[in-house]
């Protein structure tokens, strides 16, 4: 588990610390550094209202290297105003002043990215997060270790830490991504309360390497749907160090489509990770949506079946209802065939031709009752697809987000 | 309570009785009727997939006069196909017969209605509903208790029978409105599982009795939300026997707008006992949205509040969390100023101006805790406002549905 972690690629060092901003004493803040400077890409939250490390972040990826992330949860520093750009500023301003004191580097504060989660509409306890960076910084360490303390560092609701890994050759050179990601609940198609933070030692331009992300977390974070709204926080961040030396990626070759592949992968692996550890989930379904006339009407019933709360319930309750999914997919209100529509819950065909098809109930409740499984949808009216991830809903749910406190 | 019940129009004669078509032998058959011919109007489920029932019902209200309504609970008659279609024909067919043999009337099978509710993709228990309609057809009766059999007979998962009735005077006549609804999952703006019956003996046209019921449905049961989804079944049909001899309504006069804006209180008082009496529901809010630049983002912004499942959990829980309220209207992807945002819970401002404000947590908590309470949003860039009904969720929605098997 360890050595999966966001240190395996070359050039990375990592901390995860305690400084108080939890109530629960638990690790709240979390250094990512490439004291060599690293090529950085972001993907932010479309939410219309955005934390103010969003707002940091958008600005100072735009520089040319970044050498250094800070992340804090338990307070999300949203709806702060002028005093919560001013303490992420500040957050960044001391990060670069503390890893240039330690590693002699010449970072400036547009080269840090940050990064919040946790509670809105209170100011950053800025003496407690000022200690815990100079706590953090002379604990950073490029150990497998390090990357599972900052896996930790950034968790909030979530049960454990969630971390993977890739390797593959690039000409003879092995490149490796790993990345960690935060988030268990309020997830939605486009990340939600998503923390997600990816290292690789790969070589490439500032621009293939945001093409890929954002090609990467579209197909993955962003099918995820928990509970149907994003956060104001929502951030993925990549780094590259370019260490591992490979010819650098400057064009959309063979080289670079390898790279978004694995990428891709690898952020599909974090959000399985994530659907399994979202609040109460006990099972997560893949909803594949076939024959819909447009991409997006694909996108549009997959994510209204996956929403669905009844479907929801009865994914956990082990009950292939197919009726209460043909509801779904009729609610949305996207172009389909009701002559045409059939439904199948993994193998097994449940609803063909708009008409309930003769099946195994056992079989069928044995399926929906797995770890996971796919729900098959065809509208009947086109060529195009696209898929969403869902999870069960169930009465944890609701205790976890009833007892929870602001 | 009983003489709330839609016999209390003049003119309409109602029974309900139990034919088999539930396993649980509760009552699953409902008649309503009026002898002497009905004005009727009738919005219908905007779900692409529809019942048969819902086919049917469709049609035969294009007849200048409607004699009868025929109901069962218990199956929907949805996803059935043409043999589906034969028996919802058939329904209405039996219906007039039975009508024209005991009442001497000359009702055809296009001046009956329909409306199913129940399991999706099974055929209908054709014996049993005609042996039901024989039953229920002797037991026909104006009184109060009749209404209450008939209310009865339709619902489902509904904890409880949903009457209520209106009185007002239009120029010195006595006009009485009376409605009843079913429905407790499977909600939605746009009416969801609903099942919605009013009489009246208003004398108006058919063209104004249609254009009252849009209007009143408009802005009370399509109001409402439960799990965000709208089902293959949902009808709302109101019948006007003529009989409370009141000059008849033939403009939009202000006898007229009375009329509608009666009918409009009746239906927002069935939507929301509807939304007490939701799966699980312990309490039920209502989401205002001001300064909207349209009607329509203010209506998506209530609605995406009134349906994000971590604001029902923490109404819930009793708590205040404006955070969650925030995300929500963020998530909508309507225009609003980030710096204008307010909030109120009751009378407590708890957000203003994009800040948190200063407020009195025990006071607010009370407030969400209460059986029902409004949330107000302002959106501050416009003057449009809309609003939305929902109710929280619970830990008993999720074992409802979660046991409820197909």
């Amino acid at each position: 588990m360890g050595n999966h972690t966001i240190t395996s690629p070359k050039g990375f060092w990592t901390a995860g610390v305690t400084c108080g901003i939890k109530k629960s004493r638990k690790p709240d803040l979390g250094l990512l550094v490439c004291p060599t400077g690293a090529t950085a890409a972001a993907v932010f939250t479309t939410n219309k209202i955005v934390s103010a490390a969003v707002d940091v972040c958008r600005e100072h990826v735009k520089s040319p290297k970044a050498y250094a992330v800070v992340v804090n949860s338990g307070n999300a520093n949203a709806c702060t105003g002028n005093q919560g750009i001013k303490n992420a500023m500040s957050m960044c301003t001391q990060m670069a002043r503390s890893l240039n004191e330690i590693r002699n580097t010449k970072c400036g504060p547009r080269s840090v990215l940050i990064a919040s989660t946790g509670i809105i509409g209170e100011q950053l306890p800025m003496e407690k997060i000022s200690a815990g960076i100079s706590k953090a910084i002379v604990k950073l360490s490029n150990l497998p270790q390090a990357g599972l303390d900052f896996a930790k560092a950034i968790m909030t609701t979530d049960t454990k830490p969630k971390n993977t890994s890739r390797q593959f050759d690039i000409s003879g050179r092995k490149v490796t991504i790993a990345g960690c990601v935060k988030g268990a609940g309020m997830i939605a198609p486009n990340m939600a309360t998503t923390l997600c933070f990816i290292t690789t030692d790969v070589s490439i331009t500032k621009r293939l390497l945001t093409k890929a992300l954002k090609m990467a977390i579209g197909n993955s974070l962003n099918k995820l749907t928990v509970d149907g709204h994003q956060s104001t926080n929502d951030t993925a961040i990549i780094l590259a160090s370019g260490l591992a030396d490979n010819r650098p990626i400057v064009s959309e070759c063979p080289r670079y489509k390898r790279f978004a592949k694995t990428l891709t992968e690898l952020c599909d692996d974090l959000a399985k990770q994530m659907a399994h550890d979202a609040e109460g989930a006990t099972r997560i379904f893949k909803v594949v949506v076939t024959g819909a006339t447009t991409k997006a009407d694909a996108a549009k019933v997959a994510r209204a079946v996956a929403d669905y709360p009844l479907v929801k319930c009865a994914i956990h309750g082990g009950d292939p209802n197919w009726g209460r999914i043909i509801c779904a997919v009729g609610s949305a209100g996207v172009k389909l065939n009701p002559e045409k529509l059939s439904c199948k819950l993994g193998s097994v065909t449940v609803f063909r031709n708009g008409r309930p098809a003769k099946f195994d109930r056992k079989k069928a409740s044995k399926i929906v009752s797995q770890t996971e499984h796919t729900i098959t949808v065809d509208l009947g009216v086109g060529k195009q697809t696209d898929f969403c991830y869902g999870c069960d809903l169930s009465e944890e749910y609701v205790r976890i987000n009833a007892e929870y406190h602001t």
